[in-house]
């Protein structure tokens, strides 16, 4: 521990707005709204796994990978839900902010039981244009590989 | 992603104060306290769920059906903890606080294994009466369904 | 529900604070840090749960159990992640800020499945030392026992 676990008057603010700003855009991919998931990335923007041989880069390929993800679902009667949980943000660093976190996929397909689909943990680095947050850079990395 | 992501001051406290009055209430139904669990409604609230054929409308209905849960529960040897997440919290508007997230009911049965017994979401009304937070109406919406 | 559930303005700070720390405390232990998860207690902290005989008291006993754990989980090829939810904290009151909450294990065998290890709820005493919180009792208990 060091004393970044203490958190000052402004990062409470920061820390509900990363909270609700994670929230928004796990609704967004969640009901296959692929244009303002992509929306809330970087127009330069990077999403990493270590499930995926390279990194999606750029709004439209990271639009373009949720709507398909978002079209197998529907096809096979299936809903996935992001939860984030266990969330740290540190201070902006040079514009940057830092947050880490754990994500999970709860699976549920109609007429069945939910599971988890996928245990991860992550990274994200998030900027502000225009006041808004948006994400620079994010890393999965699932617990299974 | 609209600008209502971007968290005023003031939202950070709505936003801690939210998530702090539906963690009491979780607290409340599990450990089936219906009283205090039909509290946290407004007198004439509205309990709503796309399993359900009909609302249940106000505390006294609120209240039964908790009780009736929790005595058959407790007399199968099971406990249910009930899990929000992706909160997302909108700015008070005409005196309602519209408020969007994702529940998960976790059922442990005694001497057995967790498993994730229900995957919804879910879209509060939340009113203030003397100060304190109340839902006015409660729409929840199992994924399996 | 009390007054309890209507957080003040230091209270949002508080819940931040509370909840940012219990993530990088989760994140000590889950990736086997066990010097810095036990630096997360007082020198003198109660670890109780019911499901040992009797608590882990002081920070060496408490390091040292985390630090056996780890190896274990790692010489099984299986990961553990703590999550933490429902979290209500109420105000301090002579030097100690109450919290409880509920708190997951999930568990993933590297090329399995992700599962619910545990259920618990649990309540914490914090205090501060030098600005930061520390975890002066905590007592988790399991839903299936």
């Amino acid at each position: 521990m060091t004393s970044d676990s203490v958190i000052s008057s402004a990062d409470a603010k920061l820390y509900a707005e990363v909270n609700d700003f994670y929230a928004r855009q796990m609704h967004a991919i969640d009901s296959g709204q692929a244009e303002t998931w992509a929306a809330t990335f970087a127009e330069d923007g990077v999403f990493a796994a270590n499930a995926y041989p390279r990194p999606t880069v750029g709004r439209a390929a990271i639009e373009e990978a949720v709507r398909t993800t978002a079209a197998d679902l529907a096809a096979a009667g299936v809903v996935h839900r992001h939860w984030f949980g266990m969330l740290a943000v540190d201070d902006e660093r040079d514009g940057v902010i830092r947050a880490r976190y754990y994500a999970l996929v709860i699976r549920t397909p109609k007429g069945g039981d939910p599971v988890i689909h996928r245990c991860t943990s992550a990274e994200d680095e998030l900027v502000r244009r225009d006041g808004r947050l948006l994400v620079r850079r994010r890393l999965v990395t699932r617990d299974d590989l």
